[in-house]
């Protein structure tokens, strides 16, 4: 199979397993279960998702458990970007292409859809396709990504870091916290979810992870300022005029560029211990960076 | 050990449960962990954590799995009214007599603190004085009665309902999902945290916790017109003055007192079967009631 195949094959499972975990438009309250629907489903890039399948193979996690921790770990990114959007925090108003919840609906409308995306993650991690051992440790790690050791504390980082000049050190905690920490546990969460994983595994993971992650960062910093709003499904340009640091701003456009092709190489060279097993890991490394061209 | 007694041990436990389970002010980033801890300590009447502790006398918890339980439903209600209080919400500047989290701090922190207090819930439930059965099991009751088929759904319902005239049916439900399922779920998880709870227990218990939420409700609505705000701790008259129905605007003042000595009564008979060890819950039952006189 093809990476395009196998991709595509996972991309199909997760959105029909997005569409069975959250409660149908019907079902009452039916507008919040709408703009929740809306929020999530037929968008996005479903990074986190495609990281957690792939990683579900080094520890043979069967599809139907990696796709409740993938629908898990893509609520929360979602909520997280629900929330981001909103008018007190980043206050934009295109998001994957399509106007954003609180402009589509209302701010409360918006507030609640964050809200309820984030237990129904942890609804998604209960469901009997996981025995309790793994629900337990499934919903411990993406508990700890979220919230204030993970994308949440990243996130007040972030606010209290804007028209300030960071550091590149500052800059890298920052992100290791708001985008790091859930594509972290989005690895960890897939091996998790198989057979249980040694330390060493998870650790060589970590790094792996670490290296896509702050890649991710890079690389969206630089597509802040070379791409247009179209290509994104977002603002263009918002950051620079913002005044948030980026590692364009920091570190300038050439040594980003670079420092995105070493992150890649790092990540592969995690990868080294696991052979033909991590290759979904290894193109998903490829994939990420290969955004820029 | 009078009721009083038990009631002052249990909330001096809990209090230096969430202590613990909250992360220090010192732990980065200190900003959000400060102000998390004002939102969660030194206040509130910590119902969630009594009814949770007094349920786990019925299936023998130890007082420290009722103490992570109860803790974690007090993160939940604490994330619900921080995120309730902010100005696209119903825009209120005093909680347990202080000022909200949004007007000591700012909109964008109030958010993150509702987010990552929802996140440290959770942490809490994972910790290693439950087993992963139990964990698994307490996750799943919380997350249910958080989210949009729970807490989050009635306060959708509630929002939709602003200035409309609801009959006494559709305000139940919205109650039942807006406060019920955290009351009930707050029962529920005390005695889920010790021997499992036979399908006969619980559903007493839900009749119980079902009497109880909602003689919590009728009092509320009864206080806020009878009450001050420096008694209650919150701004009086604002349901009133927002148009919100209420028991009292849709049966009146009277018929409203005598539901809620019905519903004390409905609890009592729940506990029947339970005997003398089901004291603690039939006390708080008259507590609630009580807060009238």
């Amino acid at each position: 199979m093809t990476f395009e195949q196998w991709t595509r094959l996972v991309l199909d499972r997760v959105e029909t397993a997005l569409e069975h975990y959250l409660p149908a438009a019907t079902v009452l309250p039916a507008g919040l279960h709408d703009a929740m629907r809306y929020a999530v489903l037929g968008g996005g890039k479903r990074v986190r998702p495609l990281l957690c399948h792939a990683a579900g193979e080094l520890t043979s996690a069967t599809p139907e458990a990696l796709d409740a921790a993938a629908c898990a770990l893509e609520m929360i990114h979602v909520y997280s970007l629900v929330h981001d959007d909103m008018p007190c925090m980043d206050d934009d108003d295109l998001r994957r292409g399509k106007p954003t919840v609180h402009v589509k609906y209302d701010e409360p409308t918006a507030l609640l859809v964050g809200d309820a995306l984030q237990s129904q993650a942890f609804i998604t991690l209960t469901s009997d396709v996981l025995d309790a051992p793994r629900q337990a440790a499934l919903v411990r790690e993406l508990a700890l990504a979220s919230g204030s050791i993970g994308m949440a504390g990243g996130q007040a980082i972030d606010l209290a870091s804007v028209g300030r000049a960071l550091t590149r050190a500052e800059l890298e905690t920052m992100h290791q916290l708001k985008t790091g920490a859930l594509l972290r546990a989005s690895v960890r969460m897939g091996a998790v979810a198989g057979e249980t994983p040694s330390a060493d595994t998870l650790r060589a993971l970590d790094v792996y992870a670490g290296a896509v992650g702050l890649a991710f960062q890079v690389v969206d910093d630089i597509l802040d300022v070379t791409a247009d709003s179209a290509t994104l499904g977002k603002t263009a340009g918002k950051d620079a005029k913002d005044g948030k640091p980026t590692y364009v701003s920091i570190i300038g456009l050439d040594a980003s560029r670079a420092l995105a092709q070493q992150l890649r190489s790092d990540a592969h060279a995690a990868l080294e211990p696991f052979g033909a097993r991590a290759q979904r890991l290894a193109e998903l490394a490829d994939l990420v960076v290969n955004r820029l061209s």
